[in-house]
């Protein structure tokens, strides 16, 4: 498929209300890309991981249909480490320990055979290294999604607003976006990022839905109503890779395919939450994706004429 | 119309981060009625004020369509009193007063007139008062509706039990599901409160939607993307008032025609926060009303076919 996808290949160690991980596979690209591949095979791959992360893995990559040649491992170096815990909510999480490790002087590389790809995947990573793959390809994308968060709102914002100026689309979750504009109002955060650069922005609400707005209309999806939420980590870069994978399949960026690739999002993204890290998302049949996403046609859908 | 709306009539006192209201006209059957109207006349209405409440904003009622002969004026007493003060995320909020005055006594009788109706609105009350409403009709309505607040489940826990028992959809919030259930889990809330009586649950997510589940289905709408909130006081009344008079108006309580009348009761909804009480509400045309629910079908319509 036509798609490269950007961002960190990671350990993550979690903790939720319903048990506790290890060290297990995780970052940013890794969930978009699993995500993506089941849109299309041959996810272009691009990231970084020390000589600790297991070869087999990077096999299993190739069998999810990732393309690992822009994947690269670094000798003598350690793999980017999160860990994190979970509030009762789900909703909100500390932070208990990051280790860059490999992330820290990462030099992102596009290899020969990705070049020309006409979707790119831009997942949560410093600004600046984001704005240097868009620079890295010899020919823009036809679509630039970029997904960032609240932490380079702190720390690197002048940096953050020059990436954001050079994408198509900006994915970020309600709190980013009035963190990132000063606006409680989600339509006047909206309002705002729409004039920084990107002609679509996507604010993800996690259990309450996702919003796509473009100048001039505004498209709600809901998250599904499940029973439990066993791990979000991933969340939101499954519903990315979900999003830009649909896209990327059906070559349709038009505001109308760009609803239907958010559903699609949405229902990977319901699957992603039901088990602990990439577990769930390693499983899926497509039959069990075609029905997931009728369950969204079945949660929304009624039908009024008005006189 | 067929529709007996029961609950409060008040004077409220409103600050928000916008301004702040000296004494208004509010209470839950007031923004109940009032939304109601819009899909019928001859609306009517039980509650009880003091000889405080004036005179022109009972003809007031009345010209918006609102029967009063089952409104008691006491002579000598003060109408029930609310005054809160909301946050700036306009979901939370503080009650600063609460003067029960003609609620402490107040007895409800159904007028001669009222008998037979086929829908009640059983809008936020003692729940005491709700469950003597249904004993007082002669034959039980054909949909019973009922609101409720969090109050009633931190004071009178068993006698809100034994009314929920007794009608055919409830309407609470996201936070009181959760207390009267003790599910975190909306899902696993609606699972049980299905248990407890009501063939029906709507769970009010002020900005976030609304969801109504029956046994077998699911259904969520949105709320509309508002640049501004002014006053969300009496929002979920008017919701609730829109949602009943649209069953009440086309006599249909199908699940599917309940996902209608909840796309109207949204709509209406969504104009009262635009002002402060009822203001916005008062005002309303038809054309306006059919404007803002295809807004709601723009909002959430898109075109999947899978094969």
């Amino acid at each position: 498929m036509s798609l490269v996808v950007v961002g960190t290949v990671a350990f993550d160690a979690i903790e939720t209300p319903f048990g506790k991980t290890d060290k297990i596979i995780g970052g940013a690209a890794t969930y978009s890309g699993i995500s993506a591949s089941y849109f299309g095979k041959d996810i272009k791959l691009v990231s970084v991981v020390g000589e600790d992360f297991p070869t087999d893995m990077i096999e299993k990559f190739g069998q999810f249909g990732l393309n690992t040649e822009g994947l690269q491992i670094k000798k003598g170096q350690k793999t980017f480490f999160w860990s994190g815990k979970y509030h009762v909510d789900m909703n909100t999480r500390d932070t208990l320990d990051t280790q860059l490790n490999v992330l820290l002087d990462f030099d992102p590389v596009i290899p020969a055979s990705y070049q020309d790809c006409e979707f790119l995947m831009l997942s949560n990573l410093m600004p600046q290294l984001q704005k240097k793959v868009i620079e890295r390809m010899n020919k823009r994308p036809r679509l630039v999604v970029m997904d960032t968060m609240n932490f380079w709102m702190e720390t690197q914002m002048d940096a953050l607003i020059d990436t954001i100026k050079l994408v198509d689309v900006l994915t970020i979750n309600d709190s980013e976006a009035r963190k990132l504009t000063n606006e409680y109002s989600l339509v006047r955060a909206a309002q705002k990022i729409l004039k920084m650069g990107p002609k679509y922005l996507i604010i993800k609400k996690g259990e309450h839905g996702a919003l796509l707005f473009n100048k001039e209309q505004v498209f709600f999806a809901p998250a599904l109503p499940l029973e439990d939420v066993f791990d979000p980590t991933g969340a939101g870069d499954t519903f990315a890779g979900g999003f830009i994978g649909y896209l990327a399949q059906t070559r349709d960026i038009s505001f109308e395919n760009m609803k239907r690739g958010i559903i699609y999002g949405s229902a990977m993204a319901s699957f992603c939450v039901e088990k602990f890290g990439i577990e769930r998302l390693a499983e899926l049949k497509q039959e069990e994706i075609d029905e997931r996403v009728q369950q969204f046609v079945n949660l929304v859908q009624f039908d009024i004429e008005l006189v």
